[in-house]
């Protein structure tokens, strides 16, 4: 553990007196997604990672979930840089919103800023971003912070975690990890690196917590190359179709290797699936000669036997890939019995039904499916149990905060350092937005920033209010009712009411139930004109009521009810 | 296998030329939920459950769905009993919408019944069922049908399969089933049926594929007993809340049972928990003594190490007695530090989000959690692979037709009957509605029966037009705008436009934007205005091109607009 001795190393001059180390996390806490973490020391502030989240089904027309960076916002002159630990949406899709916010310089490595400018030329051409490339086991300074990038597998390549040597001690932030010992790059996760730091002393450590609940160790990638290798052998007829995530290059690469190795030529197919190899192989990621490749529009008409298709789309999303085979709606591909189509991933929680249906309508294509269930056609690329018990016994924290996982994840992780001799009351489960105050004897979480989940519908909207939101929920669970009426200055009814529905009661089958409004409506207006002082929101609140309250008598819950009352002005 | 010898032991007389078995399935098959299967001869007609499904996310609104049963409307005449095979809401749940319009006997065990009264009693008091009780080994004679109950395990008690014999041969439905060898009521799967069956041949299987995914045997319901024992020797001194599936009787009586080893008392909570309890007391298929029961009213103040409580909310249910304990809602009942929740489920695919967040949830309150990864603490109550196979090694059946599953688990047990020795051209992978017709001497799919899904939402409405759904739906991603106009006879503007917004962009916030949709709306009422023709319709068609095409500008996708011209008589 790291205890008092290896905990003052730093010169007490430097953290002085009320001087503390804060840390917090604006996104990634109490969720898998929009990753964003800081640290402060006095006039210093450095951003790690600004990612997005995709919505909640509940979140209607929601395209994605970012950072509230209010409090990046407000303190934008102290910013040293924005650290980005690797290149998924959950790390870096917030970019395009929060950088020209910020305006600092980015730090990542190749592959990571590769994927940013990307991003960002497609979000925001006219934005000139500061990139600036790292390479693992490079330090760069920020301000009064020491950054040192150590390498880490994930399921994307040129992944990092972070040592940040601070006035008080060393952070560990882990990054993504897993402790692959035979990873396809044969970039190791650095143990040595953060034994080294654990044997000097680590002040805190955030680490990911997303595979908590999973005894054991993740297996290596390679296993997945294996599988890919059994099925060549056994459905040497077929064609193979092969869905992953794009980014996943490593199995791409294992993808390609085992397709050249079984003299088949592959083509690519999905937007993402296309850019990232694209990528990828421009900047050394991906290796495989030109002549490999296949157009897709030659897929069809080429041997069965002679091609393997690479295509996004094993998370059923609407429009990919995969999914429009599924529906036998692929411009060029059609599948059919001479198909083998191999799922080389698990649904992320939520996708679930969507993956689902997607296997149901590739069977009911006729091809055979290889899926989740047949097992080793999947690894994760987060570390389980047993990897995150040696990650706390080479790190040996003095604190600890579980990172990257739902509550549930955060909790159990806390158990397991506790379990691990990290003291209990040096182990924190956070919440977005919580601070921990870091002084040179203690530790306590205090204070809050302003935080929270900005929903994005659509690039051009921006930002939803909370408020809209529900009421499309209200919309959605009950459709609509709108009513309009003319009166004059003495709410004597002049016109209307003008009754339509949309996802409620369709009233051209409904005479009497309009009756029963035009009732309403006008009981509701002769209320309002009694009273003494004269207000069109008066007759449009009794509307509101008296016609949700006829509404009620035909379905279980009422529509939602607006009424549009126009004064004519005579 | 069946072969021609056994398939023809009935005197052929009895199967004139022409005179063919009919099967189809009215619900699930392609979905687990809403089944319902149809044998029909000459002019015998025997309907199997009548089971409903929960809706889908994007069945806005809908609180369940049955199927269409206007075949079976239209052959009333012909129905000759509606047989169950258990009491589950997927093969009970339609019965208050079905049954009326069919008016036929039912036929189920005593458990079976109880449910189906209890339900019937709620949804229709004055409706006068004809309820008909069986028990395991009964044989019915129904038209040319016997009907003849077979004893089977499933996660409810007193479920069975069927044997029906048919002038063309045997028709064995396993109903529901696992193999458990040691069930907690010593009731077992009876095996002997099914082998006795299957040695004098057996003409059609219907079999449950639900775990067809799932490698081995499913675990004995006895293994959760065993589980609970250990975790109420480990969490001596917390209050225990156990949450479960409130049909699974067998589980709620291990859970008694083991309160009472460890001298606590039981609290019940929620409404169907204590119903099924009182039901299943009542009917002698829990005992448990009267004052083993505490009142919820008092368990706060009862010694938390002196209680356990039984609750719904397995699946996360919006109102159940777990997820309002979750949040702090409860009347009765606040959880904290002092309490282990342990969740005896896992979840139904589509409920995993609304299961977890509940489980993130309770740890926020402090509680320990004991749930799905962390085993054992549940078991299905479907036939693991293994246990397909023996099923289908003593039925050996001629023709084969997996049921009770999506369209995958349809094909893999299809894949694991050629596997097991039936012919690949004598099983059967079928959709709803398909008509697998057997003759003497081959069996064939032709011809569809209506069938479909009827969503209910809410009882008073009744059915529910997918029309209305495609509207909500769009309401749900978009918003909707309501444009209020009032014109003349010569489409002069006399007052108006009024716009009132739902779920998109706020108007006091945007002058312009309001100011750009009144310009297009006079601009199509001017158009409107010169056509020969004058027609109001009109002026809504321009209102609702041209005010999308303005919202166009401010959002990504336009809202749902609804214009309301009204015409001002003068």
């Amino acid at each position: 553990m790291g205890n008092a001795r290896t905990r003052r190393r730093r010169p007490r001059r430097k953290s002085a007196v009320g001087e503390e180390l804060r840390y917090f996390a604006l996104g990634g806490l109490g969720e898998i997604g929009k990753n964003m973490h800081v640290l402060e020391y006095g006039e210093d502030l450095l951003v790690i990672d600004a990612g997005l989240k995709f919505p909640d089904e509940e979140m209607l027309g929601i395209d994605f979930v970012i950072p509230d960076v209010t409090y990046l916002e407000n303190n934008k002159h102290r910013i040293r840089g924005l650290i980005l630990t690797h290149g998924h949406e959950d790390h870096i899709g917030a970019l395009p919103f929060v950088l020209p916010k910020l305006g600092c310089p980015v730090y990542g490595t190749k592959l990571t800023l590769g994927m940013v400018e990307h991003k960002l030329e497609e979000a925001l051409p006219a934005f000139d971003a500061d990139l600036r490339e790292v390479r693992a086991e490079d330090e760069i300074t920020l301000g009064c912070f020491t950054v040192r990038f150590i390498s880490v597998c994930h399921s994307i390549p040129d992944g990092v975690g972070l040592a940040v040597e601070t006035p008080l001690g060393t952070v560990v932030h882990t990054g993504d990890f897993k402790l692959d010992p035979t990873p396809i790059d044969g970039r190791l996760t650095d143990y040595n690196a953060f034994a080294e730091l654990g044997k000097k002393g680590v002040l805190l450590l955030l680490s990911d917590s997303t595979n908590v609940e999973r005894a054991g160790f993740t297996p290596s990638e390679r296993v997945v190359g294996k599988t890919l290798d059994n099925i060549f052998r056994l459905y040497k007829t077929r064609r193979i179709i092969m869905a992953s995530f794009a980014s996943n290059l490593h199995r791409v690469q294992q993808s390609i290797d085992t397709a050249i190795r079984f003299n088949r030529r592959i083509a690519l197919l999905g937007r993402s699936m296309i850019n990232n190899v694209e990528l990828a192989r421009k900047l050394g990621y991906i290796t495989a000669p030109d002549e490999v490749f296949l157009p897709l529009q030659e897929v069809d008409s080429h041997p069965a036997n002679r091609v393997a298709v690479l295509t996004t789309g094993s998370q059923g999303e609407p429009f990919s890939g995969l999914v429009l085979m599924s529906k036998g709606e692929h411009r060029f591909l059609s599948l059919g019995a001479k198909d083998l189509v191999v799922v080389n991933a698990t649904p992320i929680p939520g996708n679930e039904k969507l993956v689902s249906s997607t296997i149901n309508r590739l069977f009911a294509c006729g091809c055979e499916v290889i899926y989740e269930q047949d097992k080793e056609v999947h690894v994760s690329g987060h570390a389980a149990r047993e990897e995150l018990k040696l990650m706390l016994s080479m790190v040996r924290p003095k604190y600890f905060v579980p990172v990257h996982g739902e509550f549930r994840h955060q909790v159990r992780h806390a158990q397991l350092a506790e379990e691990m001799g990290v003291l209990g009351k040096n182990v924190f489960v956070l919440h977005v937005g919580d601070v921990l105050r870091i002084a040179p004897d203690k530790a306590q979480v205090r204070d809050t920033v302003p935080s929270g989940a900005i929903l994005v519908d659509g690039i051009a909207l921006g930002e939803m209010e909370g408020s809209l939101l529900k009421e499309r929920r209200e919309l959605a669970e009950e459709g609509v009712l709108a009513v309009s009426l003319v009166v004059d200055r003495d709410f004597r009814v002049k016109a209307g009411p003008t009754v339509e529905s949309q996802g409620c009661v369709h009233f051209r089958d409904a005479r009497e139930l309009y009756r029963q409004i035009e009732g309403a409506v006008l009981a509701a207006t002769e209320a309002a004109a009694k009273k003494k002082e004269r207000s069109l929101e008066d007759i449009a609140q009794g509307i509101r009521s008296r016609v949700r309250g006829v509404m009620k008598g035909y379905v279980r819950s009422a529509p939602v009810v607006v009424p549009l009352v126009t004064l004519l002005e005579e």
